[in-house]
């Protein structure tokens, strides 16, 4: 039996990684495993590579489509080599951030333009979508302020971004909820980490336990 | 007056890049100023950090996606930050490989398909072709063998492809050649060295010296 593709986006701040952590240290107790944790961009070697141009602050020439191909570059590695083969072999793949990621942030955020940004993300992944989308949906302002209060030692080039650019970005995520209500599983982020890992949790053992053995 | 695109292109040991040389060398002895010699992957830093990692001889489990979205990450860069500044400023440009090159590695070479290179491509480049292009036609066959005799010490991993590779390779270039016959510049490279220097000056005091000042 294929595996289960389940890909975790919302925006910096969301406590989406956090909670990716945590649902993974829970799974790991129970010794189950077929599953495996990955991560964009990187998840291998050279998409790692990659990863390593896009994040380094000092690229701060770089122009939104170069960034924008880069993204997909790792993501194309990520899929062949990684996340296809554990789709084959009947895992679940939990991925943080995959193609709507690349969506919102370059084709709305950056303002390439949604369509331009699917159809070269459509070339790197050979039309592979997630099965289920975890958004991790938090208003724009609390988002800012858990970056500010938390992250400013290790702040990088993604998060150095402006108000405007974090409404844009969360508008649309907003429509890629309402465009793939069967994909998208909204889970309410404004709330405590506590409260968001148990609303996760209790969706992945309803949508998802039976693939985990 | 914007500037002239000219891209040079053809099979590895073709001697396009040595003939590259020499005409550089030639045009700084007039002491005309308005042209940059560039090449790809590569012509500046961001470029110049995604070839390092497209040309990585580790990098063998790279897929052939990866590979041309890498490529046109690295053209994007390069046509944003170098190449249409140049041309805006009414330099000639003078690049050592462009889209074409892509059609023909990833897109007929690795089987890719050349319409769905094009694509990305378009989206790396917004559309920016080149004005001139120098094809370095030369016979399979003596592009193989000028390869082994002279580059056994400095092989990379573009160049370890079989000859079914070549020969293919070379195909797809006679079909762009072909159709695009108002572009392409078509040069023998099958003679010695000097001759092509030769031929590709002549052409170039013919079609591009007006530009030169």
């Amino acid at each position: 039996m294929r595996g289960l593709f389940i890909t975790f986006e919302g925006l910096d701040g969301s406590g989406k990684t956090s909670v990716l952590n945590q649902v993974k240290a829970d799974l790991e107790t129970t010794g189950k495993k077929n599953y495996i944790f990955t991560r964009e961009p990187g998840g291998n070697r050279i998409a790692e590579a990659v990863r390593a141009i896009i994040l380094d602050k000092k690229n701060t020439e770089m122009a939104a489509r170069t960034e924008a191909l880069l993204y997909a570059a790792a993501r194309s590695q990520h899929v062949i080599e990684t996340i296809e083969p554990a789709l084959a072999a009947g895992k679940v793949v939990f991925c943080d951030r995959y193609v709507d990621s690349s969506l919102v942030y370059q084709g709305a955020g950056r303002h390439i333009g949604i369509d331009e940004v699917a159809a070269i993300n459509s070339f790197a992944t050979q039309g592979l979508e997630a099965d289920l989308t975890f958004y991790f949906k938090i208003q724009p302002q609390v988002g800012l302020e858990r970056i500010k209060d938390h992250r400013q030692d290790q702040i990088d080039r993604m998060d150095s971004q402006d108000v405007s650019f974090y409404e844009e970005t969360y508008a649309a995520y907003e429509r890629l909820a309402q465009e793939n209500p069967s994909r998208y599983v909204v889970i309410d982020a404004n709330r405590p980490l506590a409260e968001v890992v148990a609303a996760v949790s209790q969706q992945l053992s309803q949508r998802v336990g039976q693939y985990l053995e």
